[in-house]
């Protein structure tokens, strides 16, 4: 096992009703900025019981954070935030809005020239404080409810980046998993595979010796496998919804990958596919990482066997039937959860391929990966073998 | 799935060297007690590492606390810490002397008349604010350097008993593995029962629906009896030492016990057996556990099948002779790793019987368990099977 520091702050308030706890996590004085997305939260409830328990508070509203969080849109919420002099922000939403919430609380508070150094980390920028966030998770998916990262997109440049500091840990995150009874099947489909795919970059890598760490990464797959298509036939199961979302908590609060080598290339190319096209990012991921899986498959291969022996019951035939064997499973997995993994499922060609890789070969990235040896050559074939 | 929270801020600095990283996580103007135990850290070095990390820094020390910390002595570190104006205290030491410090932290701003009631809980007694702590384990086994629990004895009245505060969380913990190299054999053997148990304490209830938390704990369970005899057959394997050690601080930092009913009347029996015998903690619990098994089966059935099935691979037979075989290998696992499991082979006969089933009456306690219905006569029963 490798050394490896691990702290989470985060309270999880988890169950049905819990969010009228919120009159307790939020601090009473606070000047408070309510951030959410398309106005879905009206919908379905959340706005409202959100506003009940906040009886009494001072609350502005900010909507409109899109998916893949745009910077444009977030820095007038950094505005705002400054105009009103906001020491809580409040995030209620999806993964989105949660990303987005926490660029603002680090944006608003950063004394840099300027805030997109946060995600370039230009001059080796680093987040040295930020507001404190609570949250009131409405989607299970991302894991942004347990940790300190957002992802950003610059819209203005398609540039589509991560950062993470423990000064955006959320204090608090609510999680109800009632709040998936009145999701679209497309946005259960992405949490499910969004969150699997996360396990997969901190666990498909090479042998540490980590035991704990790697049976809690298969303990998440299984969860995924069994509970995804529950949520998926009866939207109104509520053990199916809750254990769904307790696991995409797991897959990305800093516990499984503790002291393993991690991989992250299926997001990082995937990350490219949303930024050009608008594919929604679960679907990205479910593209790339099969064509990662066979194009790198000795590198992973001990892995690769493990998953397949202790998630999907994989143990006849020679190496290379259990390794194709064990990508059919998994790629029938994300179909079967209703997202598909050939680029022309999304109307892309073969036109991307120069597109994604001057972006790494811009920013002077020349291999990623958990070895450091997936090259831009890698990733053209790794296309190329999902064009169609 | 229950509702629950979960809050854990501990940070985790976990591998080896990691002891010298004390300087940037103590405050440096801090007034420190450096609390420890029967000096074994100056033998086999920790000690030296400790002080060598933190020089320049102001630390007085406090050693001498006991297994199963007494409170008398801890009373005494108590005057010396308000005598000192001491404001951190840096335990380095295992569980005992990192729960006794915990109850230093709270005891020592402790707004009462009678510290002793933070242990009773008289007159709804809780804490509401603790000295900072830190610690340094030596020794992989009780949890403490993970959660805010802390288990107390009064000699005087031979009482022993915990208390748990989000205040006395340790706001970090040093994991270092190689500390196990030197550590006696007895004492590696308690650690690995007493993790191994305390899955068992939030695992072997009834089925709550809660499928990550149940792979997690027998993540835990297979993990230890894997790794476990390894650390025993060669203390200098730092990758079995190291799993040894996640596993058992993950056995116990709320994870596991989230959203799922527990019991603890293995802890609740095992320490009247500690408190009338001096039997050691992990000896006591290896003793209790079987014969809960037993006498608690039918309660118990569909958990202990999981259990028999996952972790064992006990699949054949009727559910009696599954069960039988179930707790057969439960307690050969326990007898493998040098730790027996009746109460003669601690010269223990059943007069013992009465006076902790007495203990329970006197205390006002009818019933325990994750259902509440472990009466005092099935004590007595439980206590009776483990005779010899």
């Amino acid at each position: 096992m490798n050394n490896f520091e691990f702290y989470n702050s985060v309270r999880i308030c988890f169950g049905k009703g819990e969010i009228a706890k919120l009159s307790t996590l939020v601090p009473r004085d606070a000047r408070i900025m309510l951030t959410y997305g398309g106005g879905s939260i009206k919908k379905n409830g959340v706005y409202d019981q959100v506003i009940s328990a906040l009886s009494g508070f001072n609350i502005i509203g900010f909507g409109g954070i899109e998916a893949n969080p745009h910077y444009e849109t977030l820095m007038k919420a950094v505005a705002l935030v400054k105009a009103n002099k906001i020491d809580f922000l409040l995030a209620v939403g999806g993964g989105s809005v949660l990303d987005g919430t926490k660029f603002i609380a680090a944006a608003a508070l950063w004394e840099g020239a300027d805030p997109w150094d946060i995600m370039t980390r230009r001059n080796h920028a680093t987040v040295k404080k930020a507001i404190p966030i609570g949250t009131v998770l409405t989607l299970p998916a991302t894991g942004s409810e347990m940790n300190g990262t957002g992802v950003i997109t610059k819209w203005e440049t398609k540039d589509k980046l991560a950062f993470a500091s423990e000064h955006t840990l959320p204090r608090f995150s609510i999680l109800d998993p009632e709040v998936v009874f009145s999701l679209p099947q497309i946005q259960i489909s992405n949490g499910i595979v969004d969150a699997f795919i996360h396990v997969m970059e901190q666990y498909l890598t090479y042998p540490a010796n980590a035991p704990v760490q790697d049976r809690f990464a298969e303990s998440i797959l299984i969860t995924l496998i069994e509970e995804g298509p529950k949520v998926l036939a009866d939207r109104s199961d509520y053990n199916a919804a809750a254990n769904f979302m307790w696991a995409a908590t797991m897959a990305l609060n800093g516990l499984i990958g503790a002291g393993v080598p991690q991989d992250w290339a299926t997001h990082m190319i995937g990350h490219e596919l949303t930024a050009f096209h608008g594919i929604d990012h679960g679907q990205t991921l479910c593209i790339v990482l099969p064509g990662i899986m066979r194009v790198k498959r000795e590198n992973k291969q001990e892995k690769m066997l493990q998953y397949g022996e202790r998630v999907w019951k994989i143990t006849e035939g020679t190496v290379d039937e259990r390794i194709e064997a064990i990508i059919e499973k998994t790629v029938h997995f994300f179909e079967s959860v209703g997202i598909k993994t050939k680029l022309s499922d999304y109307g892309v060609g073969s036109e991307i391929i120069p597109k994604v890789v001057n972006r790494f070969i811009n920013r002077g990235i020349k291999a990623i990966g958990e070895r450091g040896d997936l090259t831009t050559d890698d990733i053209a074939r790794i296309l190329e073998l999902q064009l169609k």
